[in-house]
């Protein structure tokens, strides 16, 4: 690994109070880039997270701090969405994040100008998070082997790894218009389901389940007809955040064959508002999940050695549940599981270089999803289905109440973060969604 | 049926001479909108086809002639690809509709004012057409039961068609970034195949095909978490285009199960430039499909009356190749197949309601494509894999060329119309590409 940019320091501390807090998600060396529109106003700006508070894009930009910076940049956080930012080029994205970082930092040039800092960040709960990116096209991977073990055990117990899953990376299209920012409330989704040998019928879904996953934002895209190589690859993710595939798995289960996963998925999926960006994450790049020794090895197009040296991610993922009643008791939320990213199969350049070896076109803002990280214990399980065994191992919550599936005014709330010896750990926030009841049929 | 709006009647006469062509797919009674770049121009315009020439929607409105629609109307007119004109409500397509006759009329204000008409009219030789909207979500459905009935026999000769089949409208999440329009070369793809127990190898297709289908494009959306009902899913349509869903058949047979099509489709997707409006294809519409005696009757949510006795649409639908060696002989393409749409299990309004029922949003500009448009004899199969039953009986060309799947060169050509005793016919024009070779490994 090359010598760290001064962004990451872990010494480096902000003139915001609380992004010097050991425990918040967005200290300095994070600078996570999002979409906010301040309460009572309607315009949405670009925002990046630091501690508590956010700073405003377009403010740093009048306030003269990024002067120094390339007018296509300016241009780009002048949008509405990150997808044009996005785009630029890796350097051009590095400059930003570095006059960020000196603006906010507590050494930098308005350290002690305490008019223009009230100028420039404002307290985020006075803000409403948008989707960071307008997502053209949303990619759905398969990439935890144990999660894919594990669905196929309870659907095909004889034969539960398909055979191609050690050499391809299995993926989907999601439904890219249904994709909806933390907080937004999911509706329960109605849908055709099948009971056993009955006839089928037309109702709420009775096994809503959440999906706890790692999305990754493209970067620059690349042209229909010409693939991105594996050793380029990484110059393609502009960062990442958390998703929440929600899933009805009874929906699902009676319509996925033969050509996959459709209603039982694109009612909705949540995203995290904020976007860690690969310039951060440097610090917590590991090894490759190691295959066993008989598994095969990645063919070519597959294969790089820096990949296969750090194009793993040490991130810890959490998912927690807060139902109505933990709710209205003001309890804590109940952790389901916790899981490590890294535990995935194939890695995020693995994932880019099998998506383009067609020749499709990635584009800025598309949305590459890993698909559940389950782990191999039991309480590193990525969805309810997993946890439960189909609802055969109910979960008991705090509260006492029993889940196989979600229940109505269930909250699920998916926490990630980067941990490593010596350096400030950094979190992705949160993204969370309520269950609303279905609408009568 | 309601009866006919002045637009429709056959005795309607353009000053575009080409136009009243008994031949013309583009007579005055069609008028489908697309989008057009004038040679030596950058500028991108709403255009309507008629005849072997186009008007220019900006310049009819230059000319007065479209001064009593709503500036909203004249707004989306004015844009780059059709998605505004497509959301907007029914009454202003209608009203759109109704200025762009009387202007192209033969006994319409400009009808001897030649130069007025000179301002207005291009030669099609003379322009570029471009991807009519914007696509931000492409759904294919398998909606033919003789196309998943053919491809099932191949891969479950046991078991040809999957219980969910009569009951559920199946479909999937395509590529939304590599649809292009017509005339846009596709290259051969890469990809990883594998040959029986042999390891899986990297490398150029060896089954390349297309998939004759028919597109609808949607027009107004609806919000997510509130459905369609099928009673007002044809209000959803805003019109068809002609589609080639190109298949590479050995990628997808290997990565397909569980989780679906994806870099065996994602490479290219063709849709024809020109849309032909709901409102034009009055004359055609049809009882739809009627199910075999034991078939169950579709569920409430894709049941109407009205559907059943006028979801119908009355399409003729063919495929023709032109291999290289035709073109350097000025061969005429070699007809592969043709078919009838409405022999399509479920119906566009069904399509709709399905398509929505969990509260899946669709926007204006998305596009439902049918899946491969397969009648019950051989010859009105839409897909190679179909035609030449997965390479077992290879066709040959008129110039005694033997085809099993696509050989670079070859150019896929895909034509639709309608027609009925007592009206013009309307055609859907051309949806063409020709394959390119592979990329070097």
């Amino acid at each position: 690994m090359t010598a760290l940019p001064r962004t990451l320091s872990p010494d480096l501390r902000s003139w915001v109070d609380s992004a010097n807090d050991p425990r918040t998600d967005f200290p300095i060396q994070n600078l996570p880039l999002g979409v906010f529109v301040h309460h009572g106003s309607d315009d949405a700006r670009v925002g990046v997270a630091i501690g508590d508070q956010i700073a405003d894009v377009r403010a740093l930009i009048d306030a003269g701090l990024l002067d120094a910076l390339d007018p296509r940049v300016l241009d780009a956080c002048k949008a509405t969405r990150l997808n044009a930012l996005m785009g630029l080029e890796r350097s051009s994205l590095r400059s930003l994040r570095l006059a960020v970082s000196d603006a906010l930092s507590a050494e930098g040039p308005i350290a002690r100008d305490a008019a223009t800092q009230a100028r420039i960040v404002i307290p985020a709960a006075e803000a409403r998070l948008l989707t960071p990116a307008a997502v053209e096209n949303y990619t759905d991977f398969y990439a935890s082997i144990e999660h894919a073990t594990n669905l196929g055990s309870m659907f095909r117990p004889d034969n539960p790894l398909l055979p191609n899953y050690k050499w391809v990376p299995i993926g989907y299209h999601g439904r890219a218009s249904s994709i909806v920012v933390s907080g937004t409330e999911v509706k329960r989704p109605l849908g055709q389901t099948r009971d056993g040998e009955q006839p089928p019928s037309f109702g709420p879904t009775a096994r809503l389940d959440y999906e706890l996953e790692v999305g990754a934002f493209v970067a620059r895209g690349n042209r229909q007809g010409e693939r991105v190589r594996i050793e380029d690859a990484e110059d393609y993710v502009f960062g990442f955040c958390l998703v929440n595939d929600w899933s009805a798995r009874d929906i699902q289960a009676w319509e996925y064959q033969p050509l996959g996963p459709f209603l039982g998925k694109s009612f909705a999926t949540t995203v995290s508002p904020w976007v860690v960006m690969s310039d951060a994450l440097v610090p917590y790049r590991v090894p490759a999940r190691r295959r066993a020794a008989d598994d095969p090895a990645p063919l070519p197009y597959l294969f790089s050695e820096r990949d296969q040296a750090e194009g793993g991610l040490a991130m810890v993922l959490e998912v927690s549940i807060l139902s109505q009643r933990m709710r209205e008791s003001r309890m804590d939320p109940y952790r389901v599981s916790i899981g490590a990213f890294n535990d995935m199969y194939w890695t995020t350049a693995q994932l880019i270089a099998h998506h383009t070896s067609n020749g499709c076109n990635l584009r800025p803002g598309d949305l590459l999803a890993s698909g559940t990280v389950s782990g191999p214990t039991k309480d590193s399980r990525g969805s309810l289905i997993e946890r439960t065994w189909r609802g055969s191992e109910p979960l008991t919550l705090s509260s006492g109440e029993s889940r196989a599936f979600l229940a109505d005014g269930d909250e699920v709330i998916i926490r990630g973060w980067c941990e490593r010896q010596g350096h400030r750990r950094i979190g992705f926030g949160e993204c969370r969604g309520r269950v609303a009841p279905a609408d009568a049929i």
